[in-house]
């Protein structure tokens, strides 16, 4: 099953992605004002029984919103494929645990939403992620069971403003929180459609032009391995996002750099979950 | 005006404290379920017309929660206060812009009820802090009208596990985000009450002695920088929250270091808002 959050007129739903269009569970099944409580509820065997009928939308008339609009934990991992330790050419040995930090949601914009490049820096950059949408509660869960506490995959373009990443000596914060700088969808598609122990291929393209592939398989720090280290400080709970680390392959690190600017389209690509696109603006 | 969150019996609501106990707003205000609803509609002034008559909860009756339970941003900054970079000891230059970093809900108890120390370390550690609780929305606010943004104060203990902080080379994230580690409240105090133009005066004792002592006049970085940078990327919102960092004598840097243990009392004091006080217990 696909899940997405839209907004159709003044009215913000979600509801079951078919091929014929969106089906609007948000009006069905109303107990669940979001996908979040949807999720937090975890109903979505209700959702499934109530994806029937026709279509109420074609996605093409809808605004499409991150699917989880306003999650307690939006946990981004760091450099987490391999070569890209290397990109960063700074000497340290390879660590042992994993960079963590957090996206606000006022980062983020739907699929086909415009990504925005901000006055203050030209250096935007394209980060395309695999996402984890975490479909159950759990603290200290073992690697070994940990797989089971997936809930869906999404995809993310963790986009990044380079020189403001910087600004802090200990912390990328800033850097990765320009506003609509991001973007996260286009949908969540459940795990009865995608196997969480097999390896996605993800492939990042600017204006078609691909920037960024590689696969799960080669991940330093794997989906079971990261539900289980961040596990241990913080309990996990149903709509909770873990994104996973972007491939080698970013603007920053091409020779001479290259950065986004207003017109480029960016689209993440894993196929059993879909293409998030975005086209690049710049801020008003 | 004091504005508090609090359970009481199963419920949870928020309501204005004063000196005979807390009046339930949550129950008169139905339209803004919770305190940060009452923020994002700026009916401050609501809240003040609707806090009179007899009190319905005696402090000692409730459980005290964060006040504001769900904010869509727990900006933390680094260190700010002066002496504090050479505790750090790094040989690094004088920054120019502050670290910043976030806090997941989660990590978050309401005053008087207890903090965790986590099975997997034992160098926990107290920061206070003063928090700001933004009233209005804004994005490149004017460091001369930056003040104006403030909705309201509240104290925080950012309570740190310090061996996690080290896990990533860029990033604190895990250390600061311990389930249950750190506390916020025990109330907003909304600026009718304190000047945000003038000094505060914040101190933390554990079991009654004095271990952090500064006065906000001496920040790197006011509260109007402060609200003046952040909002260079990201618009700030009603009930967003920003913890101004915490001064010299954090348990980290005592020769030899001090960690907090079960039974030990943290108590963040700043006169004009009040007294946030934990005790620490184990996690089970």
């Amino acid at each position: 099953m696909k899940l997405a959050s839209f907004k159709a007129g003044s009215r913000t739903s979600y509801g079951a992605v078919t091929d014929g269009g969106i089906i609007n569970l948000g009006r069905k099944l109303t107990q669940y004002p979001t996908l979040l409580d949807l999720f937090r509820a975890q109903a979505l065997a209700q959702a499934r029984a109530a994806a029937t009928g026709r279509p109420d939308y074609q996605i093409k008339d809808v605004e499409m919103l991150p699917p989880i609009l306003a999650p307690e934990k939006n946990i981004c991992v760091g450099i987490n494929y391999p070569d890209r330790s290397a990109e960063y050419k700074d000497g340290r040995d390879a660590p042992k645990y994993p960079n963590l930090f957090c996206r606000f949601p006022s980062s983020l914009v739907g699929a086909d939403q415009p990504i925005v490049r901000p006055k203050v820096s030209d250096k935007f950059d394209y980060e395309g992620e695999i996402v984890l949408v975490i479909g159950k509660e759990g603290r200290h869960v073992a690697r070994e069971t940990a797989l089971a506490m997936i809930g869906g995959f999404t995809l993310g373009n963790e986009g990044s403003v380079r020189d403001w990443l910087r600004h802090g000596s200990l912390n990328v914060t800033q850097g990765k929180n320009f506003d609509k700088s991001g973007s996260l969808g286009p949908w969540i598609v459940t795990t009865d459609e995608v196997d969480p122990a097999k390896p996605l291929h993800l492939t990042t393209r600017v204006n078609g032009e691909v920037r960024q592939e590689d696969s799960t398989d080669r991940l330093t720090w794997g989906f079971a391995w990261l539900i289980n280290y961040i596990s241990t400080f913080a309990t996990l709970k149903p709509g909770d996002l873990i994104w996973t680390g972007t491939p080698t392959g970013a603007g920053v690190h091409r020779n001479p750099s290259v950065w986004l600017k207003p017109g480029d389209v960016v689209e993440v690509a894993v196929p059993p979950i879909g293409v998030l696109r975005n086209t690049v603006v710049d801020e008003v």
